[in-house]
């Protein structure tokens, strides 16, 4: 049997098609972050975001876990995990985002895994930087890329394959791109990783190849599906695209009042309601969030906290708004340093990739009253 | 604004009706086990399933948390969580289950928390029975439930509540019914109820009331919403229905192979498979696992493990089976000790509840070859 023909070619949602079963068993397997834990600095890792391409693989706790570096180097490197406990740690905070954060909200809806806005979370990761990996396997002239292969076997489109995705050199020898095998203090989840991933601050979750067990230094662009097919944005089926690379700026309210079972929908009673959450951005710091009322109609700065010396990590943010009974469209939107600002339209593509558009959420006022 | 404008009655789905939105919201906050993970005796807490009926509450670590335990009692209880630490502990190996697992494959498909068959995960509770603070409270002899209410507040078909379920007190009695405080080891995650909650071993999930705060002893049967509104199983809307308790026998198979990305569907090569999983019941102990290859016409018995001393939790199985070239659908039963056997054809009702249909597998078996 053909393996195409049980993996078919990326498609779009028709119009008004709801979420299809297989969407949903993504879904099902896969979370978000519930918008609440926006509250904690760090997500503990049952409510970070994850994103299975394939199956977690079955590690048992403390077995080998061979790795090796080689390809454009001059001394190839074979060990095993256990060998990085031992090398001295760095820790790092970092806000991590999924490449399709926001896709099911797109019309006409890119049909993958169907995450609304919520597929973020902060976390901080403890490991070996990859660059002293890299200087002492001792890198060749010629070298352009890093590629990274995880554990995680599946078939996509056609094509069954380890997940593999690379990094630019210059990206890879960033002193913040960790080997990381604890997160917030504990050895790596299963299903973040265990017991070695990439963790390249800045970029979206895609090149954050969790299960590493090879490095591999090339001395042409990696083309391996996960990088020239997948994870390219594009408006069209047959163009080559642009790559995913780093998160575009985002800001999150956590949700005020209480919410309505079925629909989510929130409800506050009237008066003085203090609007608070996160923002973040993988090009340069958050510099300015703005906070509506009136469904983008105004804005009003928000109070940014101190920048806390944490500069790949979110920050939170704050404002007042005073509730009169009805309904009503909050809307958040960030900028960041680099001039970057989310925009009010959705920016599609058709992979649903790097889209980040203003978050919106309809509060109903109650009368007063219990 | 009268709340029950934003809180509808509940619905079933229209024929052909995709996911909606509304529920894929649901999806993505709550999340089930990826079924690769019933390879681990005990899930960790990012992998157990999770239901969280409104909001996460935001619960500091460490923070007082007062337990009150009044009503038909001689002595009432005002305590804090701490008080509960420096009491002998009790831990309990169980297999949770949300009553609404399966819902999603329904027809028609009653409209809330979508879930597949995945909400389902074990793990080992520590706490303080909950009868030795009965006990010590003195339990009026007219008293006939306990009725449990957690800090989850949130509106319901237009019902302001904080969460709550009542126990009969024949069951609130039992020994291995817990206040815990700790999953697997360590404090629980906020998800899954910090800082205090009840397990009711062998009850699907909407029993073991999360961010419990209050205990009351009453001399009716509770008429709550979550007690006769939800959670009723019911072939019409206006019936008053039965009540949903015990969890009903079903055994899940560890997904063989490969999967595809998008479809999730399986992927073997020729030759002999080792078919593993878990089976539980509520009502008694498992005592049988019949695997199909083809699709229900056959069954052949997996071995079972040795029980292995937690009566609570599920039973690991195995079989062999010897894939050909071609599609496959693979299909598992479980048996209790109660006479209970799931069945062939959906057991449905209107809330989708305690649905314990035979779980179907299909399974591609490429050619030989890499």
């Amino acid at each position: 049997m053909d393996p195409r023909l049980v993996s078919g070619p990326a498609r779009l949602a028709a119009p008004a098609e709801g979420i299809t079963m297989e969407e949903l068993a993504l879904a099902a397997r896969n979370h978000g972050m519930p918008l609440e834990a926006l509250r904690e600095d760090l997500t503990p890792p049952g409510l970070h975001y994850v994103l299975v391409h394939y199956d977690i693989p079955w590690v048992r706790p403390g077995a080998p876990w061979p790795l090796t570096v080689h390809g454009r180097v001059r001394r190839p490197l074979s060990i095993d995990v256990a060998d990085l406990y031992v090398r001295h740690a760095t820790t790092c905070r970092v806000t991590m985002e999924c490449a399709g954060n926001g896709r099911a909200r797109l019309e006409p809806r890119p049909v993958s895994q169907p995450w609304l806005v919520e597929a973020v979370g902060t976390a901080e990761w403890t490991g070996v930087p990859l660059r002293e990996l890299l200087t002492e396997a001792g890198v060749e002239p010629d070298a352009v890329e890093v590629v990274f292969t995880g554990a995680d076997h599946g078939i996509e489109r056609g094509e069954e394959q380890d997940y593999q995705r690379s990094l630019p050199l210059a990206e890879a020898m960033r002193p913040e791109v960790l080997l990381a095998y604890e997160m917030n203090g504990a050895p790596l989840p299963p299903q973040h990783g265990y017991p070695l991933r990439l963790v390249v601050p800045g970029w979206y979750g895609m090149a954050q190849v969790k299960w590493l067990s090879d490095i591999n230094v090339v001395d042409t662009p990696f083309t391996g599906f996960q990088q020239a097919v997948a994870y390219r944005i594009r408006q069209t089926p047959d163009e080559p695209g642009q790559p995913v690379t780093t998160i575009e700026p985002r800001a999150l309210l956590i949700p005020p009042g209480f919410p309505d079972f079925m629909t989510r929908t929130r409800l506050v009673r009237p008066g003085q309601v203090t609007l608070e959450g996160r923002a973040w951005s993988g090009h340069a710091p958050v510099t300015r969030v703005e906070v509506s009322a009136d469904d983008g109609r105004s804005w009003t700065d928000a109070v940014l906290d101190a920048a806390g010396g944490h500069p790949w990590a979110w920050r939170s943010w704050e404002a007042r708004w005073t509730a009169t009974p009805g309904t009503h469209v909050l809307a958040v939107r960030a900028s960041d340093a680099a001039g970057r600002t989310q925009p009010l339209q959705q920016p599609w593509n058709r992979g649903g990739f790097a889209n980040n558009l203003v978050q919106r959420v309809p509060v109903v006022c109650l009368e007063d009253g219990p």
